[in-house]
């Protein structure tokens, strides 16, 4: 793995940058930008900006700021978006089934959101067989066979915390690498496969925390 | 606010400890636990653990470690769901009657998870005036009124981009105290409102990141 030692806060404010600039090349003619505004617009320091960006090389020159347009290369090289990654979901219920159109529609929108989501799985027979918005779902049996014939490299799990597990280690045996888990549960993985938690619910109870008591 | 020293990162992994309480609770006779081994189902080490309650109180015996029921209800206190926390949810399209369906699966599962959904909001009239899974659907018109009426203190977001700013300042104007935002978009707001991004795409461009390049 390149540059290992940087940490997850780092990688997940990536991302938001190369948003910002994504969307300034769309809206405006402006070549460069500063740690400043670029920061403004994340919603992260300028301090910040420029110590997550140094991570990875010089992309700045004082009194000029960041080039827009190499640094939205950069980004993406960095974070692997510079060409196409195939994506899979587990779980064709109506979580799975929302999760498909958001993820369809930021594909269609975002210019710098290369991973295209080409299988869904579920267990249903019912299931197996449709497609959802023209993506096939292919039988919970068939992953092993599918994630190498696809390549398949990372997985969207969007069933029951029960199966969850289950599920993931078919995946994880079939080689994915990298799993987003909808499922309200801890997942075990090995270290060469990054699991990243979208857990609504401990979401919620996190925001629940800036919630001031006495306030009604 | 309380504590207001102590960093997101920290909160972000209060909801995990509860939540191996919990299942403890349920599933074990088990009066105490370890750092070590609250660390390991958490996902977290054991020197952190003991610092992340640290900064709460000495929840903690040498020797004995945590006493489940009661470490439970200090999280409980700490996170503000020893009573109920009203929510609501704005844009009932296929991801926002997948999130209600989510949400109250895990409201009916878990007794931590004290954050009820109560009101749904959109803007299109056919959907005004029904129901989903049980819980009505307001006009966007009537925010102020309803968030008042009910004490909704935090909104989850569920309409496309360019809706998001213009509905999470309605909600804010209301007095919402925190926001849960699925639309892709960076949102505003002052400082007294905590905003959380449960954005997919942000995440899927992360482990975009931890993907080895050339594995195939």
């Amino acid at each position: 793995m390149r540059w290992n030692k940087i940490s997850d806060a780092v990688i997940r404010r990536l991302p938001l940058y190369l948003r910002v600039l994504d969307e300034l090349a769309r809206e405006s003619d402006t070549e460069s930008i500063s740690s400043q505004e670029l920061g403004v617009k994340a919603g992260v320091g300028p301090a910040l900006v420029r110590k997550d960006l140094a991570w990875f090389g010089e992309f700045g020159k004082q009194g000029v700021g960041y080039e827009i347009g190499f640094l939205r290369d950069e980004l993406r090289k960095i974070l692997n978006l510079d060409s196409k990654i195939s994506v899979a979901l587990v779980g064709v219920g109506s979580l799975g089934v929302a999760l498909t159109r958001y993820h369809l529609k930021r594909y269609a929108e975002d210019e710098s959101f290369n991973l295209e989501l080409i299988a869904l799985f579920d267990s249903d027979p019912a299931k197996i067989g449709m497609t959802v918005q023209g993506i096939p779902v292919f039988d919970l049996k068939d992953v092993a066979a599918q994630v190498k014939e696809k390549q398949l490299k990372i997985v969207i799990i969007a069933v029951p915390a029960s199966d969850a597990q289950e599920v993931a280690n078919a995946f994880i045996q079939a080689g994915i690498q990298g799993i987003l888990n909808f499922a309200p549960i801890k997942l075990q993985a090995p270290d060469t496969v990054h699991v990243v938690a979208a857990d609504l619910s401990l979401e919620l109870q996190r925001l629940a925390y800036y919630i001031p008591k006495y306030t009604g």
